[in-house]
């Protein structure tokens, strides 16, 4: 059983060093994270300029990029002639929830894994008070283990959150919807020049059987993900819309 | 009306400037987009550095950011007082199909809309031969004005993709699946250091009724899209896995 691991805090991170322990018990750990903090870089892949993986350490490779891109340099090349079984990603240092798991760094590098066909899990850490990384890595280890017991489906995509306090249970949940809006603050430099931060603080409708309710409650929350973000309801639902816009096709192949 | 548009090629992009002029025969349009190309920059955030807005000219700003950050600096700061009535990013030089768009800051910018209950359009050109950003930039103008001459749903997000060729009609189509894998490319510099670039050229499963499919045919692609991941046939039939993890209950709340 060979894990490849990685996060978006960086390869410093104590989240990632108490994880890598705790996985090391049950699988080969390879480590291969970005080289400095990359919070909130989404499901981005470098492209327009090569990329460094500088081996730290036995097992433990830091890259000069996104997460994303490290899954992309471990599955299809460190490891590419003995082929990773599970792609890990966290503990992150705060939570990834409802809506906002597009944002992550940490949760799009379990995206990554299943572009690769092979199963992918992100843990994310609440960093209210009592949260403790100890804790999350001995549950993310469990966790880990109960997956393993059974088969481990190529399209398997989990995005498990831990509570600040000591759970109460597991909970198996859908995403939760965000009420907040991100907002922007202007500020002015010493030359008088403005800049501006992006900037908010998630709030989340209640609503019962989401990630963001069962951690409320204080249970360790999984949601099962897919990548299809395909809008069946509206595919079939469109009406007026498609007709518009279907209606447009005589016209397109016409000389104008 | 007013459109706030935006891109991942780069404000000095000709598919920005010519959709801009298009655009600008139906609503007022005002243009936030990054000051550099940002491809494949997903949905990604700046939050650990501040942004700098530059105005280009009358109604055209540059962002040192991603798509995402434009969208937010657009809605959030230059025009909160007078918001925006839609989104619109493009035209991207090359496809966003099927599950590649979750890498794409193009299709990203349209999420980021929806993220602030804006409805998003995001529209992308294949660039083989007998393309044209001029008559993409036509259509995409129709499209737009077939959307607007009904209601503009908050949570109306589609993805728009342009074949090389003059376009048969347009299909109302769901994402199609990709099965290339990205891949690595090993290389060395002058002093003898590995570096690595990642590259692949994506190939489509052939299925009636996908976005690729469709653009294949020769016909424009629109697909409507949503943020929420969750996996929902994984949810209803988790099963042994379900019962594996909610068994853990039993012993995350016990000291070990």
């Amino acid at each position: 059983m060979r894990i490849l691991l990685t996060n978006d805090d960086g390869i410093f991170s104590e989240g990632l060093k108490l994880l890598a322990d705790a996985l090391s018990e049950i699988a080969e750990v390879v480590v291969v994270a970005p080289d400095r903090e990359q919070s909130a870089s989404g499901h981005s892949l470098t492209l327009n300029r090569p990329l460094r993986m500088k081996r730290v350490r036995e097992h433990w490779y830091a890259v000069d990029g996104t997460p994303t891109d490290c899954v992309n340099l471990g599955v299809q090349g460190l490891l590419k002639e003995k082929p990773a079984d599970l792609v890990v990603s966290g503990i992150n240092f705060g939570l990834n929830v409802g809506g906002d798991v597009t944002y992550s760094g940490t949760v799009s590098a379990a995206f990554e894994a299943s572009m690769h066909q092979l199963p992918g899990i992100a843990f994310s850490q609440e960093v209210e008070e009592g949260f403790s990384f100890e804790r999350a890595a001995r549950l993310a280890h469990d966790v880990v283990t109960a997956l393993i017991e059974g088969q481990l489906p190529s399209d398997l995509l989990l995005n498990v959150n831990f509570p600040s306090g000591t759970p109460r249970g597991v909970r198996w949940t859908r995403l939760g919807k965000r009420v907040y809006k991100q907002t922007v603050i202007e500020k002015r430099d010493p030359k008088g020049r403005k800049y501006y931060w992006i900037a908010g603080t998630p709030e989340w409708e209640h609503e019962v059987g989401t990630d963001y309710d069962a951690l409320l409650e204080g249970y360790v929350s999984v949601t099962p993900l897919h990548l299809d973000l395909t809008d069946y309801r509206g595919l079939e639902e469109a009406g007026p819309l498609r007709e518009r816009l279907e209606a447009l096709a005589v016209a397109v192949g016409e000389p104008r």
